[in-house]
């Protein structure tokens, strides 16, 4: 199939890029508010420049950047340049850029002005899409901080642009999706009253299309998985979202936040649920998604009074990361020096469902560890029969299915084999497999050409949301209502994260896997 | 543990080897009938070297070579030192020889005259075992012609020479074990009115060591497999063991023989024994044993009227093996210009038990095939559900774990991994493992180790032996009584097999894996 030919008919076009293809969206625009932040510049420019050099997206699409500051398309234009060069040193093409750059234009607006909403973006973007022959498709990227998502969602629906006309009109929200349940579901519900829930889309970046489909036909495209996945023959599992970067630029979040609202209340417990979720009836978003929320809603309620048992928080001190000494969490710029913010959690959740009644799970991830990984490990019970024994006196090691999401994605998996020898010997071996991928798309892209293709498959649904939220929520509460100051740091830059995780999970006999 | 501990004293002594340690048996004798002959030369005296060289046996031990021959001691070392030299040209040690040669001695004897054993072998050991301190143990190794398997045994034990004194006294015989069910149930019965079952070794020295270790160990020590193990996971399992060499210059045998005995009644058979049997109590040999026998019971007989569903047979022609023209079976020196014998057979079992009902066991063996490859191979069944279905139009290639033997022992898994794209791509991809041996001994040389420390688990007993005589035998006399020229050769050396065998498998909508 040639790769443009979608650009003019409306059956989508495919371009083959190794021995896969890859669907070219519709034509659309793209309306980015907070176009002059940070998200927008590192993010969200240099992906979609990336797509159009790729051609991954259709040469009928311009961007309408929109935030406070008074600026002209021109200037927006060499800002978006300069952005993209410093974040796409070795890919910018000096030729290519007018042609994109053209398709850039701005419009200055204040978020919280219905009538700004209809001079700026309602009566601008007819004449546009006349030039640009976009159809009428229209995707609003919020690109600003959270407290101006409402504001701008009920003014995009004041000014009657929020219903579909000729072409699709989608919304793009980014976390943080509220700061505790409450905030959630009102979050939730002026979305509600002013798009339909297909319309909205709300990204888990972190959980980019690979590892959901990796996960995903992993578990149920092969016949020999299912049927060892579930209590059984699994005596636990760990999920690992390890960082080595500290908190960086974000003090002002960080503080604030947290790891659990940072980290857990989406793609650790996003990952869970692709781990234990039941098969869905097909392999389609809202499918895939009622399933997420089956297994999040059978997370059994963390018990408060007992909550040592299975919760464990850290924050860094100062310590070595690749030989460099990095500064302590409460020395950072923007953090307060008694900060009782935690930058390391460790989880014992229990599904009570009956796949996985009596399987712990252990979530662990925190920042400034001694390496970078996000990984699901599945650990098998021990076999029931020790057929060996007389010749091997210890316990066998358990098999250990490992599925790495980065780096260098893949799957392992460690299981026994016999040393060659007179007398028997064991020994742990690994077959392994790694993914090499034909595209090599960041999150960002795929996130908007998911978003102009219409699948909700990598985007959070409100019920999802407020599950985990509402399973979070009483957990953070308590930890926050702590009082006395608390004793961090508890875990060095570079380590593998505080005593109290390792205790959390060898209280039941097993071990966190070596970071 | 010291390497030469237990040259001294009773108990076991080890060598470590890489990781592993290896049993350093106690000091014997071996009494080798057909001293003289191509076994003996070719295997047995290049095993013992080596094992000797490692100090994998005691110093402890001689060699009373026997054979029909005229020969003193020294021709019989002179002899021996050239058989070596040829075999192992690069192992061989000019220093090290005098010391090894030294424990050679040789009588000869006639087979058939009872005072010969007298004569040459029971006044002959004595002194040489107070020599050599071999502490009475004896092994009597018989490297002769089928023919010659009975008056042996019954003269050794006319010369009260079978039961055991001081020290053990074992016998190790090779097959053919009998040419159908009633002469292998006869030479069992001479061998088990002059020998104890826990005496007697009989050698399938295809099945090394390292092959029911590894397919044991790899079922039984992980947790993993076990539950796929069945017919509710397997949707049918394949068993090839194919050699490009053709019959070499054993045509007298291989005429009379054919694939059926050659292969088929031991090899096979216990590759599938080993593949379907039930957990054993313990890793024992007797336990092994009872469970391999078991699992041969179940076997299905074969329907002789509808034979052709089940066996497939073909005859090499000539053709192109490596890029080198060979000849056909028939143009072979000492095979018949018309000869019927089969070269290749396909074989479809069905193992009726309540873990293999309905789970159909293909096996195919041959010579002059396009490789040379022992596997087995499990093949999974589909997923039950085709969630991908809409994406994905066609059948999903299902799992399938193969276990190799040679060459390159390992294992591999192939299953499905998405291909990175925005369309659900399935790619079948492998996982492999490969076995490294620290301890690099061949089969000969592990079935000397192994019965010198006495370990059965690598020798066939006696309702195993006749189990699969009882299953095949029908099958061979149905083979060998059909009238008329058969229409061979019906493959081309450096071919696959007969059309015959694939049609065997493709019949049940199934097909072999590429050879």
């Amino acid at each position: 199939m040639e790769g443009t030919a979608g650009r003019i008919t409306d059956a989508p076009a495919y371009q083959t890029i190794g021995s896969c293809e890859v669907e070219i969206p519709a034509p659309c625009c793209i309306v980015i508010f907070g176009a002059s932040g940070d998200l927008a510049k590192k993010k969200l420019m240099p992906a979609l420049y990336r797509l159009f050099k790729n051609k991954l997206i259709p040469e009928e699409f311009f961007v309408l950047g929109a935030a406070r500051t008074e600026m002209d398309d021109g200037r927006f234009r060499e800002s978006m340049q300069g952005a993209v060069q410093k974040e796409l040193p070795g890919e910018f093409d000096h030729s290519l850029w007018p042609e994109f750059s053209e398709r850039l234009y701005y419009a200055s607006l204040d978020y919280t002005v219905p009538e700004s909403f209809v001079g700026s973006l309602k009566k601008r973007l007819p004449p546009l899409e006349k030039k640009y022959l976009t159809r009428g498709n229209r995707i609003f990227y919020l690109a600003v901080p959270p407290e101006v998502f409402e504001p701008v969602i009920f003014n995009l629906d004041r000014a009657g642009m929020s219903r579909e006309g000729n072409g699709y009109t989608r919304i793009v929200i980014e976390k943080p999706f509220g700061w505790d349940l409450d905030s959630a579901k009102k979050l939730n519900s002026v979305l509600g009253r002013c798009f339909d829930e297909e319309q909205i889309f709300r990204i888990d970046h972190y959980l980019a299309k690979e590892t959901v489909q990796s996960i995903l036909m992993f578990r149920f495209a092969n016949s020999i998985f299912e049927p060892l996945w579930n209590r059984r023959y699994i005596d636990h599992v760990q999920i690992t979202v390890a960082e080595s970067l500290g908190i960086e630029q974000r003090a002002g979040y960080y503080e604030r936040a947290g790891i659990v609202r940072d980290m857990f209340q989406n793609h650790m417990l996003q990952l869970l649920a692709l781990t234990a979720m039941e098969p869905p009836v097909a392999f389609e978003a809202d499918r895939v998604r009622d399933e997420k929320v089956k297994v999040l809603q059978s997370i059994r309620p963390f018990p408060l009074e007992r909550l040592g048992e299975y919760v464990a928080i850290g924050q860094y001190g100062s310590g070595l990361i690749d030989g460099r000494t990095v500064a302590g969490y409460r020395e950072e710029a923007g953090v307060a020096g008694a900060s009782a913010t935690p930058t390391f959690a460790a989880m014992r959740m229990m599904i009570d469902n009956w796949r996985w009644n009596g399987v712990p799970f252990y979530l662990r991830s925190g920042k400034r560890l001694s390496s970078r990984r996000t990984e699901i490990s599945i650990h098998f019970k021990q076999t029931p029969h020790l057929m060996f024994a007389k010749d091997i006196p210890g316990p066998i090691d358990p098999n250990v299915l490992v599925l790495r999401v980065q780096p260098d994605e893949g799957i392992g998996l460690i299981f026994q084999t016999k040393k060659p020898g007179s007398r028997i010997c064991l020994n742990p071996a690994s077959m392994d497999f790694s993914y090499e991928a034909d595209i090599q798309l960041d999150a960002y892209e795929w996130v908007l050409l998911e978003c102009m293709t219409g699948d909700h498959m990598l985007f959070l649904r409100q019920d999802g949301v407020e599950m985990t939220w509402s399973l979070l929520t009483p957990v953070i509460e308590k930890l926050e209502s702590a009082t006395g100051p608390r004793q961090f740091p508890n875990y060095a830059a570079g380590a593998a994260g505080p005593r109290e995780a390792a205790l959390l999970i060898e209280r039941d006999g097993r071990r966190w896997r070596p970071l």
